[in-house]
């Protein structure tokens, strides 16, 4: 969806035409009562489920949505019963406006110049897509870890439009050790040589090493100790025949299996995904804080809400751990807002929400199926 | 101390000659039966206890021994009573014979070709020392994180030569997300461009950019999430006035005062660390393991020792958390050895084991009072 009007964002900084990408699944009803929207987290895109087709047809390989387990026809989100948009978020990789494109004022890429976005703004952009689209009211709002902070804010920002909000292992703000370690991965993309200050599309260059260290130190994040421990433990890649330890005695070389699948999803990453959106993102994050405006009084924050919440979270998750999800359940019932609260037991960690777990996935139905009419 | 004999390391590489940097404090008994020898840690030296004295006879500032808050007169190791021995790693760049330093054999820096050296190594070495210091038997030998698994495994490779062993905040082996850690922090050095596969010292440039990184990766793991949360919380650095929020909407500045700290700490790091010991001691780290040699059973891998033992874990420190203790006392337990354990209640995560804990010290000068006589 193009927008031609300017966009006045949350830092005072403004944008003056931009793109924004959205999927649609199943069938928007005659009322217009049936919406439900997606919102993403980090590293995903509008393509929240189904598969692409190639020319002839044939589903392309790996091409799934990341949330294919949970939406679609007959799925806990049921494209026979709601029409679901996925929509990507302003200064994304993949699709909508972002660093990438290039300014429609200078015809320059933007790099390093595009603007801080925020939640709020974010938000602001999918309410301006429904009005495109014409459509006044959510169903629900549902996301995952940023997602989820997008969901929150939803029932903030436009109370009225939104019947529920669907929060999984999000939090109602990140903590110091959270914000420590998206800045570990913000300096390890701004260090490296290639980087130029954020104008390495001007150098035909990438920041690579940069974006291969932040996504190495987001995966241990997003794990369990517990699953990488059952997945990884201590096994070694090859174990030497040369020692009785079978160690290979190397310190640059990858001895353990832990190392190599690391390594390997950090050179999956530098591969696809923009640096100057990795920072946005990662800022967006770090600034969400709905109850700073109102002196760190969540209840406060949350006061103007309406909707109905789901929240889930799971046991294992150390990055968003279930008592975030519990500060927010409690903010809502000072409320007398109507509040599900689900804590999954899952072994693995953060990444749970993104995964095919039969407790996880059932909550989300029973509630969707119970609580979200039409 | 220099020693002119060839020593062979684990690895079957050897070293032909090698310098190690000791430290003293009390006086030897007669019998020599009150020596106590203290092990370090990632980022310390032999320089446990005191402080170093200017030309003038004047108290150099900031020079206290990293653990002066343990040894000392009158302290829980109390150097009135014991004569206590701090003893500094191969491969450090603290004094003993390290990458910085020339290989004898070619004149050229080490830099990357220094061998790759143990933790078996390391007490191998402590061994010889007091060899060559005329000391058979340790009253005790003690260290906390990295420096207690050396303590762990002098009780293994010379059982007879140490009577007490004191293993402060420390793990029978790494997790799998220890060594990811680990590993993240390693990757960012070998991919800084002024790594030079090790070889800076030829290029007269120093990988700077990686160590900040793997200090700012460390510290994180180094602090609990609450210390971090009171300490630094969400507090700004600086308020803008430029908008409601107080952000100043930036992707590179620094916001958050966690933001800050952790640069501070990573830049002081850099400026005195040797990037290649970095590299060599989170590889002994990685490879410590007494009980891989006896297919992971931890019981029978310390079925060997017949020292007295005292465990001290803190209860927020998740890089080597209480479990991880608890596996060694129970193995300990498993072999009928006489074992005292503490877990103390201190919010500080592992940097616990360098603070100033009235509980922990106490344990511990109860341990040296009441278990360790001469």
């Amino acid at each position: 969806m193009h927008f031609a009007n300017e966009l006045l964002l949350q830092s005072g900084k403004s944008i003056r035409a931009y793109d924004i990408s959205y999927e649609t699944y199943g069938e928007l009803n005659a009322d217009k009562s049936n919406v439900v929207l997606i919102c993403h987290a980090l590293n995903a895109s509008h393509h929240v489920a189904g598969v692409y087709l190639d020319a002839a047809g044939q589903p392309v390989k790996k091409s799934e949505g990341w949330w294919d387990t949970m939406i679609g026809p007959g799925k806990p989100v049921d494209t026979n019963r709601f029409f679901v948009i996925g929509v990507n978020i302003l200064g994304s990789c993949f699709g909508s406006t972002g660093p990438m494109q290039a300014n429609p004022d200078t015809q320059q890429i933007y790099g390093a110049d595009f603007p801080v976005v925020t939640v709020q703004d974010w938000v602001n952009v999918q309410a301006l897509l429904l009005d495109a689209l014409g459509i006044e009211t959510l169903a629900a709002v549902m996301g995952g870890s940023l997602g989820g902070m997008q969901a929150l804010s939803w029932t903030l920002q436009y109370p009225d439009r939104v019947r529920h909000a669907v929060v999984v292992a999000s939090a109602p703000n990140l903590t110091a050790e959270n914000i420590a370690f998206n800045e570990v991965a913000r300096r390890a993309i701004v260090t490296d040589p290639d980087f130029h200050a954020g104008h390495y599309g001007r150098h035909n260059v990438l920041p690579k090493r940069g974006l291969r260290i932040a996504r190495m130190i987001g995966h241990i994040t997003y794990l369990s100790n517990d699953v990488m421990n059952e997945k990884f433990g201590r096994q070694l890649r090859e174990i030497s025949s040369e020692h009785a330890s079978g160690y290979r005695f190397s310190t640059q070389e990858i001895e353990f299996q832990i190392e190599s699948y690391l390594r390997h999803q950090g050179d999956k990453f530098a591969e696809y995904f923009d640096a100057n959106t990795y920072l946005l993102i990662t800022r967006a994050l770090d600034y969400f804080d709905p109850a700073a405006a109102f002196g760190g009084d969540l209840s406060r924050a949350l006061s103007v809400a309406k909707a109905g919440f789901l929240l889930v979270s799971f046991t294992t998750d150390w990055r968003f751990a279930p008592a975030r999800s519990r500060e927010i359940v409690k903010a809502l019932i000072d409320n007398q807002l109507d509040v599900s609260y689900a804590e999954i037991d899952a072994p693995h960690g953060h990444d749970a929400f993104l995964l095919d777990d039969t407790r996880y996935l059932g909550v989300v139905r029973s509630y969707f199926e119970s609580k979200v009419l039409l």
